[in-house]
């Protein structure tokens, strides 16, 4: 494929964040010669480099009550070579959904000979070995892990671990074209092949986001990543001084890290999860806070921004989640120790501005889950490990 | 990438006519271990055995006026090593879209070090040119090529056999999905991998066409095609004396052929074109009629059906053309001296039920361009290659 080179990489302590790379085309091919960092800013990614960390990288596909041709087509579209952990919240009981799910993946699998995991978010093996590990954040009162997408992550990210991966790659299983699919795991490995430091991240920003009424119109951005994006960036200026516009893809909720990386970061629930990685990462990492990490300090981290060439459509979900979702992405930056005076003022009048929240009230505090390395993930993998054929779709 | 191996493969005379087969999944990896020919029916197609075919072939992108949003994502997902030729009928004067088409076309060949061709399908030294071989069953009383996908269709062939390809496949310039035309592209490429002749054609049958109305509605079928391919299928029935419903995809646009092949078929005008090329092939090589070519019969053609794992979600251009759309597919097989009497009456009968003919009236005669074989293309190709220049995008 051909990507363009970041335009700019903005600095913040060690944190290296680069402007949007847009994707010039899907396919290099193999006799294309393009001189090591490209021609007028066009990067040629190798077909062999892109292999090479879909190798390593693990898919965590989470799943709800999904329409099942969806799920199989998203599957379908993921590089053979990826380890695919699909972690269902879905349905059992009388239909069940969850087997369902089970029995395509393990169709697909077989017909291509690949391997594949599968849990379900409420077995109780699994919220066992999340307590056994000290994971008790991800617990709810039954004792199982809880509902949710962010926790269904997490989850993911400790099977990836288990397997031994060093990448874990997030993709949404609403997605319609299996070729966008591709696309972001192509992505993924690209951003991974560019990055300096072993704790790196990628973050998708789709080319356009079709909205369907009567006909198709290709929205560039929704109103609430725009409002996310606005108030990361100001979270920066406000300390650095210079105005910037660098983060584009606050919400993303296609995007990969390093294993390295994901292990030292916290999680937050629902949709304050993507930004929250953000955020911890500046508090962690942009030098104005203390930092406990000076090994990774000194690597740095790497984040890139990566624009498809294919646009997202996806299942409508409908628009009432998209007022949580604004509240709960800027919680995250609201509630963190970088955020000035100023910056809360401007976030609470956002908020009201937009009839999300009423004068006088607070965005609610994010809840976290504490990062995996303090947990003893080695307990929570060892015991997953003896039941780990039970996960295998195929052996 | 993954693909079902035929369940069957019809014989019609020496045409082997394959069953549709499914691509399973989009990509295979570099360590996917699957026997030759696949276990329980399922093909792998090595990435190295795409690349072969996709450096021997054109994609021919016939385009009108298209919006260039549209045509920059067709020509971004279309593999590296195809030589892209754009033939345009695009409007001229004082807003070029042809020009802008040219720059567009330029700026991603300049990215991604690329070349490819495009012409104007009104440029008069192509109507020369077109002349000078004797092609002039192209042109129209202006003496310039006349209008029509299919006549841009023929250009694009004489172009690719200009430029020395091997294969030579056709993409619409209106899809929104670049990812889509990257697996159409792939798929000719597999298909041809199949094949056991120098004379094949690989024919795409879409996964799913949503239609977006209110929301998207995945459609199998279109209703014409579901008429167009009873008919191709009667045609062979009514000789073999077997029922079939092999044919499945007898309208279909994105289509690939050898240029072996695609040098001794006749085209048809307007909507006709697709569903001729089956008819000619028929009509050649089914052993019913006499046929001129028996190195061809001896060799005997490989027709390939593959429908795709992505939908295909296209610009909508309304309902009015789809009557006439019928009506010009069906009258390739009412006009064919294959069909007999009885075929022809249901044939009438069908199109007076959907109301596009009246009682006594007939399907109109199918116009034809006699195949390039006949014409001295020698002289159309020196003629062009003069000019090739003017053509090519990049140097």
């Amino acid at each position: 494929m051909f990507i363009e080179s970041p335009r700019y990489t903005e600095r913040f302590g060690s944190v290296r964040l680069s402007h949007v790379q847009r994707v010039i085309a899907l396919d290099s091919g193999l006799k294309s010669e393009l001189p090591p960092y490209g021609a007028m800013g066009v990067i040629k990614i190798e077909e062999e480099t892109i292999k090479h960390f879909e190798d390593r990288m693990a898919v965590v596909i989470p799943v709800k009550d999904e329409k099942l041709k969806l799920f199989e087509g998203v599957v379908s579209g993921v590089p053979h070579d990826c380890l695919v952990i699909v972690i269902s919240n879905s349905q059992r009981g009388k239909v069940d959904r969850f087997r369902m799910e089970g029995d395509a993946l393990s169709q697909l699998c077989r017909f291509t000979i690949r391997k594949a995991l599968i849990a379900h978010q409420k077995d109780p093996a699994i919220a066992e070995a999340a307590a056994e590990a000290g994971c008790d954040e991800l617990l709810g009162e039954d004792g199982l892990i809880r509902d949710g997408k962010s926790e269904a992550m997490v989850v993911g990210l400790l099977m990836a671990k288990a397997a031994g991966k060093e990448y874990v790659g997030f993709v949404d299983a609403d997605n319609y074209f299996p070729g966008a699919v591709l696309e972001y795991v192509r992505n993924y490995a690209a951003g991974f092949s560019l990055a300096q430091s072993p704790y790196s991240m990628v973050r998708i920003l789709w080319h356009y986001k079709p909205k369907i009424s009567g006909g198709l119109y290709f929205r560039r951005w929704g109103r609430v990543s725009e409002t996310t994006n606005k108030y990361l960036n100001d979270l920066i200026s406000s300390k650095t001084g210079f105005e910037t516009e660098v983060v584009r893809t606050g919400n993303a909720g296609e995007h990969a890290m390093s294993m390295k990386l994901a292990e030292i970061l916290p999680y937050a629930s629902g949709y304050a999860v993507e930004p929250q990685e953000l955020v911890s990462i500046f508090e962690n990492f942009g030098g104005i806070l203390p930092t406990k990490n000076l090994k990774v300090m000194e690597q740095g981290i790497d984040v890139f921004q990566i624009e498809t060439r294919n646009p997202h459509l996806h299942e409508e979900k409908g628009e009432e989640h998209l007022s949580n979702m604004l509240l709960l992405a800027l919680s995250t930056i609201y509630h963190s120790p970088l955020c000035g005076e100023e910056s809360k003022q401007a976030i609470l009048a956002e908020l009201i501005k937009q009839e999300v929240l009423k004068e006088g009230e607070e965005p609610p505090p994010v809840r976290l889950v504490s990062p995996l390395k303090k947990v003893s993930t080695d307990k929570f993998i060892s015991h997953i490990r003896e039941d780990f054929d039970k996960y295998n779709v195929l052996g």
